[in-house]
């Protein structure tokens, strides 16, 4: 059975919270203190998980950023759209994110994290030209991938397709769109789509989305990072919501 | 005279375009092409700046991300309060971020990009504990440090005093603030706080400030990116400018 290493206070300590992976064996530093450690510790008790404390070599052949804590987990299980469209409807409309071919493990997780904040019901990517669902996409998460249903798909079309059968309105993000996100109606069931950040949306997706907008942009730059994009528009999505009462929990 | 490298192609092409900096040489790798090579060089022609084909050690004793673009220019230089207030007044109302001991340069650099697509007119740094505003900052920036005023302060109250004085609102960004940024009006004169992501705002700040505004979460981890609360806040500043039609420019 397959197996990785889970690094860092947050993913370890976020997987542990949400049961969702198994936890084969917990790895904490000798030197490594504090709250977070106790909490850790208390956590993988309450779930009868072993354990070690592993001579000083094995954090230094893991990843940057593991903070003397790490877990041998099984890899990220991604979920199905049907079952992403069923737990996302208790709590309508429903709110997806479409990562296109965003390939870079930091902008992944940075956008997953702010997706699980804004109250996203599940990131929806490619399984070809996407980063992987790894590690360092948990730790650029600060641990929300942990908590996020993502769906791996195979046909973008058909997938798009079916879950507009469902009701779901595409917005693609483009900063050339004539109109901007404030002007747009993001109160019914939605997804977000985002695009790779060097080529933007592919025109096949272009082509599927329903509607394109652009986020507004002063200055001589005019090119705001993917993963900021993505969130000022997930925030206005959760703001027209709360502000028409339209979001539930 | 003090110099520094900047290196890879928006940096180089945005310190360029905004004439800020001395610009001593500018250093193109061999094996670099494409139109944003041909457009620097274009920049540089225009404004009388010597070209360099550095041999291949050059590049590689820089930093990574050089793409094979870089310029040997004058430190980035500062402004005054004074002459951002001045500067900022032409298309008021004044709108500003001050961060707060944001010492990473990634962050920093990725705020003060957000910033100046929308709109801000000036960044405020303490002087001590905040990122120095390194060639590494204008990259994680795309190169939206070369455009924008930035002070950096000894006297962090006096320097909120003098502000106050000129009509501006300090809003702190807290996630424990009772009101949302959704909920305040954000036209007037303003600053955007921003804290140190891990520390939050120092209490002498969260003192000064006229208001602790908030970011609505939800979800079970319920903590956004710093970068990305000031984004979202920011953004917030300019729609709600934009749609009482109170921002020019």
């Amino acid at each position: 059975m397959k197996s990785e290493n889970l690094f860092g206070i947050h993913p370890v300590r976020e997987a542990l919270l949400a049961g969702r992976r198994t936890i084969h064996t917990l790895y904490i530093s000798e030197s490594r203190g504090g709250e977070a450690k106790d909490e850790i510790l208390a956590l993988a008790q309450e779930r009868g998980i072993g354990v070690q404390t592993p001579d000083a070599g094995f954090f230094r052949s893991q990843d940057r950023g593991h903070q003397g804590v790490a877990a041998r987990v099984s890899p990220f299980k991604p979920v199905s759209l049907e079952s992403m469209v069923k737990a996302g409807a208790e709590k309508a409309p429903l709110f997806f994110l479409l990562l296109d071919e965003i390939n870079d493990p930091q902008n992944c997780g940075a956008l997953i994290r702010t997706a699980l904040c804004a109250g996203v019901g599940g990131v929806i990517m490619p399984d070809k030209r996407s980063s992987p669902l790894s590690p360092a996409v948990s730790k650029a998460s600060a641990g929300a991938l942990e908590h996020m249903p993502v769906a791996r798909i195979v046909n973008l079309v058909r997938s798009m397709q079916y879950l507009k059968d469902q009701g779901v309105w595409f917005y693609g993000l483009d900063a050339s769109a004539a109109h901007s996100v404030w002007e747009t109606d993001l109160t019914g069931p939605a997804a977000i789509v985002v695009g790779n950040e060097g080529k933007g949306l592919r025109s096949l997706v272009r082509k599927e989305c329903d509607q394109l907008v652009s986020i507004p942009q002063s200055g001589p730059l005019g090119s705001l990072n993917a993963s900021v994009a993505g969130a000022v528009t997930m925030y206005e999505v959760m703001r027209q919501r709360n502000m028409s009462g339209k979001q539930k929990g």
